[in-house]
């Protein structure tokens, strides 16, 4: 008799999501059940195609051990539990249903660790809130991986995690660092992937934010790809770096103090030049989709602030930000201006 | 024997220049010559169509009383000077041919006085530097005038103008006011507009600048009218109120010291709000234009930064709008970001 298999939801099919589903699943100790929403009959019918820097190019027709099409009750429905809930669905706190009224059916209370693999800071709050008596762990992503269309996923940068626990009231430390780890293992069984434990999550997190908060927003507002921005030098200098001097403020204000004086020279050259790649953010307002901006800019910016720290560029940046996601808002029906002569807006 | 008519010779025949030159022939003082570029054709065998809000709808065929493709070239022509260049075109100092290229061939040393029909602060030093023998007279215009296709124009906001001269070295104060009091009565001898003479165009300007660096930097950012900025309520309070407020500090550390402290609050609501409107500078970032930045919100905020002024807002407002102007640039061949391993955008 096999030993029983660690049971995984995947809710987020996007190109990490798919990439984390394929590589649980690839190990040998998940089952995993993925939530496909926009995809659902074309991965049924054809599975999912995956060029992947790591497993090889022309895999066909992959498909995880259970696909849905939505998050299952698991009350409802009497499912065993999930050990394991991955969320890598974007997050919009701003914007219903948020990541724990997506994923509360199939949460078991006291059960079920939730792995939150979104960036910014204070993504778990929320979360912990709703679920106090879940480990609520953060995995931090590097992987490069671009969802296609009819499940087709280019997987060209390696899956690389920083994974460790977010500190849950309800939680005792070590059941929260032990579920990090059991994660770890089921994820990477035989060590091949470089997925580490993370005794800092929040340093990880606030690190990453030098890049995201600056490259991510302002490639946002000007529809523009990192090595442009290299080039031009000026969007550098005006935009890039005083953002990321900011955040790295910040960050020391709020405890994060081994951030080098010099990293935003590092991270500015991050991205290679040969190639206009745009972030994240910028992918999701040219397809007019919502952007991540309250973990990735405004949480950073209270952060900050509320340490007396001045965070004018990227103050001013939200601002703008606010006023982007106010216009996806409109295109969607969730906001409407009345242009009329009893306008309440005088 | 009739008088001599006053040769004003209009650069720029969008919607403002249009109805300058308009308003020049229906005085019946001004002999106008109009440089138009893109329309010559059209203009030159139908004429040009008007709806105006002061001069009645349906007016047709209307030509001044010449038509010319390219700025003349006085001296080379043999023309008789002209007492009058009006410039309506826009004012891009940072992209050749500048305002005094295009207007040089025209300009009569020691005679013609040019007139500067365009938004921001500083317009006059290179215009001064190029011609300083020449009175240079600033118009602050508040007409509402749309240019569509073929010769069209939509006048549906009355032309407003507050005219005084600009401080040149090489012309007598009273000289250049002479001037700028000889343009108002050839422009308005009948006294029927609202043309009036400004004994301080600085403020003036400054004042304009209120609306301009805030509604018309935001608006070209984000591609929205001003109504629907009101209505969301967050982008004026992040933003438009703020850089108001920088501006009018800059005015005041710049001498401008009689601006209320509720401006901000008047000005906030100067668009009506039962239409969508857009101000030029989004209007022309729509149309693939380049815009008007360096006088509308570089030099203001070198002026108060100059001066102590703390203006956050505005500074990385300039610096989203570069990264903009970068991307007109790139558009028209004059950017070229080069994407290859010798790259020296290490």
């Amino acid at each position: 008799m096999t030993q029983e298999k660690t049971r995984v939801l995947v809710v987020g099919t996007g190109g990490v999501g798919t990439m984390s589903a394929y590589a649980l699943q690839q190990g040998g100790k998940a089952e995993v059940t993925a939530v496909i929403r926009s995809n659902y009959e074309a991965v049924l019918k054809n599975g999912i195609s995956i060029d992947s820097v790591q497993y090889g190019d022309g895999i066909k027709g992959w498909r995880p051990t259970h696909i849905v099409k939505a998050v299952p009750n698991v009350a409802q429905e009497n499912l065993p539990p999930f050990d394991f809930i991955l969320v890598t669905i974007k997050n919009i706190p701003d914007i219903s249903p948020t990541v724990s009224d997506v994923i509360e059916p199939a949460v078991t209370p006291g059960k079920s660790a939730i792995v939150l693999s979104q960036n910014g800071l204070n993504i778990e709050k929320p979360v912990v809130a709703r679920f106090p008596n879940n480990p609520i762990i953060s995995s931090v992503s590097y992987i490069g991986a671009m969802q296609g269309t009819d499940g087709y996923v280019l997987h060209d940068d390696p899956d690389e995690q920083k994974i460790g626990p977010f500190s849950t009231p309800g939680v005792p430390a070590q059941a929260a660092e032990e579920a990090a780890k059991r994660y770890i293992d089921v994820y990477n069984p035989h060590g091949k992937l470089d997925i580490i434990f993370d005794a800092d999550i929040r340093r990880t997190r606030w690190r990453k934010l030098i890049y995201n908060a600056s490259y991510n927003s302002i490639a946002t507002i000007l529809r523009l790809d990192t090595p442009r921005m290299r080039m031009s030098g000026h969007i550098i200098d005006d935009l890039i770096r005083p953002i990321m001097r900011e955040v790295i403020a910040a960050a020391r204000a709020n405890g994060v103090t081994d951030l080098a004086d010099d990293l935003p020279e590092t991270v500015i050259r991050t991205d290679p030049l040969h190639t206009a790649f745009k972030p994240s953010m910028c992918q999701d307002i040219e397809k007019g989709n919502f952007i991540e901006i309250e973990n990735i800019v405004g949480e950073p910016l209270r952060e900050g602030e509320d340490k007396g720290v001045s965070m004018h560029t990227l103050r001013t940046v939200y601002g703008v930000l606010r006023g982007l996601q106010l216009k996806v808002k409109e295109s969607k029906g969730l906001w409407e201006p009345k242009f009329s002569a009893d306008n309440p807006y005088q």
